[in-house]
């Protein structure tokens, strides 16, 4: 393999063979190829594109490039991935269920970046629970509460790691088969035999249109098939945010009260979908995803799950054990029926607040936060609250500007699917 | 600038702003742009174009980013350059033509790469001539002689030079407005008010066909004329070698000849056609280029010329002071008219002797070549001599195969113009 006869070859658009995809790509890892050959190479497949072949392979030697964990030996493994919203706690509902429910659900969470929030930062908002673990202690708390969630590490498909630090920085990151490709590694070396992909299309999402969030999820599909796993994607809207509550410890409390059954509709739909799927995709009935709700089950093995990572699990009692900053209501400057709640602009609001980060390795505050009053559809009348902003004092009035272009007044709204689709 | 949202401008098929390519160029030659951003740029500027005016700025920020000769002071000064070919010594005749009809020809030239040579390399085989001088030695040999050939200064135009080692090992070498720009910023570097070109067109050279070539004159003509030079190029087929003599000394031998009036038609017709061009460049009559050549004047320029920058001027008389190795004759296996002459396999056959360089740095033999004794039109009788093998017997085999694969014998020949448009 010559790399520049390969880059050459995707330049023009040609497909390259399998061994040459590989040994390019090692070469990188093992520092033989440099940074502006894989640079060159990466916005050739940018603009030429990747076949689904191609994209495979190019999964595989990501997933292949470090520790490989094997879950085969427990029983149903299964793990999830989102795409990335505002207000996303899915997985903090979906876990339990599953675990509920006779599966393992082992997975590797990220942290939050810009609008977006992340399931750790979330989880860190209990008092005392962990996301770092050895291998050994992530194995043993799948096989003995059935559910772990633990902080992605670099020693999990690292190339992929290393191309996307590079993608970051030459323009190259917006590609299917690439954000496909970097998902599915992380996900292939993970180990689970299921996975469920929780697309999201909409305002709050990195998918803007249905078209390309279809197209994203047919080539994880693709991908995770190809290399010998089962995988089902349901496509998501995300206009509004997820439920009520934005911000770490906020979701928290909102993913509790939905275990407990008293949660937002539209959460506990998107959360009963995908644990359903997943269940299917085992063999299992779908139909033990309400029971495992109803009975209570989930609520347990989720209190069993964060004081397994060092968690305070009385929070599962108790919400006030969980950090939330000083709250300010936003009054309604007009009145009518909220038409939309733009997620993103919430997402912008909870960064503003302190809630997210935006360059990586910033720390997060978990007590802000926006808690939505009213959503799509609700009535409200000049000067009620429209939400409680959780705050202390920095970037108020940046979240506020962002909060008031967020919520839209109109005469009616109609009420629109938040299922936009599941593949295959 | 920021560096991503410029790479991704282009990667979008977007216009840069000037203060932006020039930004993020000079960001580059000063170490703050990275090479893998400026890999990702090249790929994306390769596969979606550099329209006329970023092409033009891209060639000034080359042009400007190193030394700048001024060469106002002196008369008519004019500047040459070929795209590359196999036998192409027009400089060498074009040169003490310019000179001798009151022009300066004050030109900066490279070293052969591949299977095309250099004229440097060319010179070289005259004992004693350097093409290294410093800046006020170029100056003053332009004023006292009218006509110095220097070696390219890493002075001149270095962002070019940066770019150029970039773009070979990142497979965006054969871009029409990238090759453009690199070869006009070292002419506009260098100071000529106007400028000449000779585009090779054919298998000898690296445009294959006409369409490609005349968008290569164009684009460089944009450029010089954009920079208010005055520009000329002339397209001209390399299918054949042009001349007879394909190696260092045998080519400088071969444009004494033709500055005697004695040598090759072919040559002899490139020559006076660029120098024509050049004179009506310069306003001046474009009959002084035949006049200089009939009195003489042109081959006492070029004496001179070569006694300014050391060489030994008796070669003009005497062409044996030329190293010249051992010659073997080749003969033809078979009978006809010499339909072609394959200047590619030709010009690999030298390669092979050792006459030209396959890296960068490698040394070149002056004596080894070969020189044609048949051209496409000329009979043939089996048995009787096509070339003479100038060889050292390094490489003889793979030179006998590569000339015995140049020449293809037909019935008859149709003769083909050698000149196959001019731009503007």
């Amino acid at each position: 393999m010559n790399p520049v006869l390969f880059i050459r070859e995707k330049r023009e658009g040609g497909k390259h063979r399998r061994e040459d995809l590989e040994a390019f790509l090692l070469g990188y890892l093992r520092g033989e190829v440099p940074d502006y050959q894989v640079a060159a190479w990466l916005m050739a497949a940018f603009l030429r594109g990747l076949d689904p072949e191609e994209t495979l392979w190019l999964t595989q030697v990501m997933a292949r490039s470090g520790k490989v964990l094997d879950l085969s030996g427990l029983p149903h493994p299964v793990d999830k991935h989102s795409s990335g919203g505002v207000g996303d706690k899915v997985s903090l509902v979906v876990g339990p269920i599953l675990a509920a429910s006779g599966c393992t659900f082992a997975k590797m969470s990220g942290r939050g970046l810009a609008h977006t929030g992340g399931t750790i930062d979330k989880l860190e908002s209990v008092p005392g629970w962990r996301g770092e673990m050895t291998e050994a202690e992530f194995l043993e708390r799948a096989r003995r509460v059935g559910l772990v969630i633990a902080a992605q590490s670099p020693e999990l498909a690292p190339l992929d790691g290393r191309l996307y630090a590079l993608r970051d920085v030459t323009a190259t990151v917006e590609s299917i088969p690439l954000i496909a490709s970097s998902i599915m590694s992380k996900k292939l070396a993970a180990g689970a035999r299921s996975i469920v992909l929780d697309v999201k299309v909409g305002r709050g999402a990195f998918m803007k249109t249905l078209e390309e969030a279809r197209l994203l999820a047919r080539t994880m599909v693709a991908i995770g098939e190809g290399a010998g796993r089962r995988v089902r994607a349901v496509l998501t809207r995300m206009e509004a945010p997820l439920g009520r509550a934005v911000g770490n410890a906020l979701e928290v409390r909102e993913a509790i009260l939905t275990l407990k059954g008293e949660g937002p509709e539209d959460l506990l739909e998107v959360a009963l979908r995908l644990a359903e799927e997943a269940l299917g995709l085992e063999g299992l009935d779908p139909g033990l995803a309400r029971k495992a709700l109803r009975s209570g089950q989930a609520l347990e093995r989720f209190r069993a799950f964060l004081e397994a990572q060092g968690g305070d699990g009385r929070v599962v009692e108790d919400p006030s054990l969980l950090p939330l900053a000083e709250e300010l209501p936003l009054p309604a400057e007009g009145e009518g029926v909220v038409a939309g709640v733009d997620a993103y602009r919430v997402g912008l609001a909870v960064l503003a607040l302190g809630g997210g980060r935006r360059k990586k390795g910033e720390a997060v505050d978990h007590g802000v936060g926006v808690y939505l009053l009213k959503k799509p559809g609700d009535r409200v009348a000049r000067g009620e609250a429209l939400a409680l902003v959780h705050h202390r004092g920095r970037g108020l009035e940046e979240a506020l500007a962002h909060l008031r272009a967020a919520f839209r007044l109109g005469e009616e709204v109609r009420p629109q699917p938040l299922v936009l689709g599941v593949e295959p």
